[in-house]
């Protein structure tokens, strides 16, 4: 099955949008487990369990495994063979490098980890996500206009009268068939989301930014309409509780969330 | 001692600007080593050993290990050992990220892997820059115009009559000391270096796309002038011989690159 088509199956039977994020770190587990990156892949199963019947989409993070090196890495395999299929997952790399180099990174991620798609930074253009592209019944998910202060140092700056995102969204549809590469935007840019949608009607969208960044649920529901998009809510969930009991603490805040980006 | 002060020492020792880059990749080992991974720390080895006495600085990309996961983790653990103390290394990653995700990657490039400088994609702007910044004795490579085809994509578009590139420059020079931040200008471009060496002249510069990339290392040291660059080949050193004395073909080849890019 395409991953486009997987996505939206994951959305559909789980009836909500929401992606969550497994950006785990030790010094933020909850609890007898702080501190202890040895205690990472049973707290993620933890969350995995307690989160699976809300999720539509599982987002890891892979810098927070590649702090630990050989042992993070086998913490990323794990944790991936935890997820239960159907359930839709985002390799959060932020890959991109010369041809070559972005085939490994391709493989990696793809075939490797099994994830069905992976964020790409556009800095480098087209031959710098075209190998991300040449796994067709995979995803891509382009960076586009991103959730955090920083997004505006370049990604707004305006060329022949449109911001840069924008560039990199008509570019990148040229590359691939809308099922193939999708959008990383912001729900911290609401009315951005809605010009987005214009340009790209049936692309899926990543949205993070909903949760600790402060993101606008509603508004960015609102702006991306019926199209498939995944919402990201990361720390806000899975570092929900502070004790013994914080898988019951993790189901209740992902039970909210699966509320709030429900598919109405 | 500062990587800044580490990277000029490191030049002026080896006499060059030579970079080698170890993008190994299982597929292009040379003879019995062919296909084989189990076989990239022994054939890297070989490589640093042949290559030693010629090179200024040793240039690690993460893909090529990431493709392998776990394994290929330890791989890059065990070739960064190998390396001589004193040569100046670059873990090159081109990671971007949120604030607490960025520096999820510097703990990693820096104190993981103990790399003297990381390259950073600018996309996601200032705070994706600054967690790597936070390491004030190491160094940060920010991509600026980098070498390949894709580079026109979005790079070279103009904001207020200045293309993308040089407004990365500018504003990546205010986050930090031009000792902290250096950039990523391909030597397939020299007419750009030149402009760029005029608006930042004392910043390091990591150069790539001298080999098989077909740079032009001439024009490239000319447009540089004196200020601390290194050059990077990779694929043109490291694959320079197919048979079991694979060793002796890197090292003349190395030795070519040496002089071409001698520090005159």
């Amino acid at each position: 099955m395409k991953s486009y088509e997987k996505l939206i199956n994951s959305i559909n039977k789980s009836g909500s949008r929401l992606c969550v994020g497994l950006d785990t770190t030790a010094a933020k587990l909850p609890g007898k487990l702080k501190g202890d990156p040895n205690r990472i892949v049973e707290f993620n199963r933890n969350v995995i369990d307690a989160t699976a019947e809300f999720a539509a989409a599982y987002k890891i993070n892979f810098a927070f495994y590649e702090q630990y090196g050989v042992s993070g890495m086998r913490m990323l395999e794990e944790t991936i063979k935890e997820i239960p299929e159907g359930i839709f997952i985002v390799a959060d790399a932020k890959r991109g490098d010369i041809g070559n180099t972005s085939e490994a990174y391709a493989v990696s991620a793809f075939e490797h980890f099994g994830a069905d798609s992976v964020t790409v930074s556009p800095y480098m253009g087209v031959d710098s996500v075209e190998p991300f592209l040449k796994f067709p019944s995979k995803m891509v998910f382009v960076l586009a206009l991103t959730s955090n202060v920083g997004s505006k140092d370049f990604q707004r700056l305006e060329f022949g009268g449109k911001p840069l995102f924008m560039h990199v969204i008509e570019k990148s549809r040229s590359w691939a068939e809308d099922d193939t590469v999708g959008f990383v935007v912001g729900a911290t840019h609401p009315d951005d989301l809605k010009l987005i949608r214009a340009a790209a009607p049936m692309n899926a969208l990543l949205i993070p930014g909903v949760g600790t960044q402060g993101g606008d649920a509603e508004a960015t529901i609102a702006a991306n309409g019926k199209a498939p998009a995944i919402i990201n809510v990361s720390r806000d969930i899975i570092f929900a509780g502070n004790d013994a009991n914080y898988a019951s603490a993790i189901h209740a805040k992902a039970e909210y969330y699966h509320k709030l980006l429900a598919v109405r």
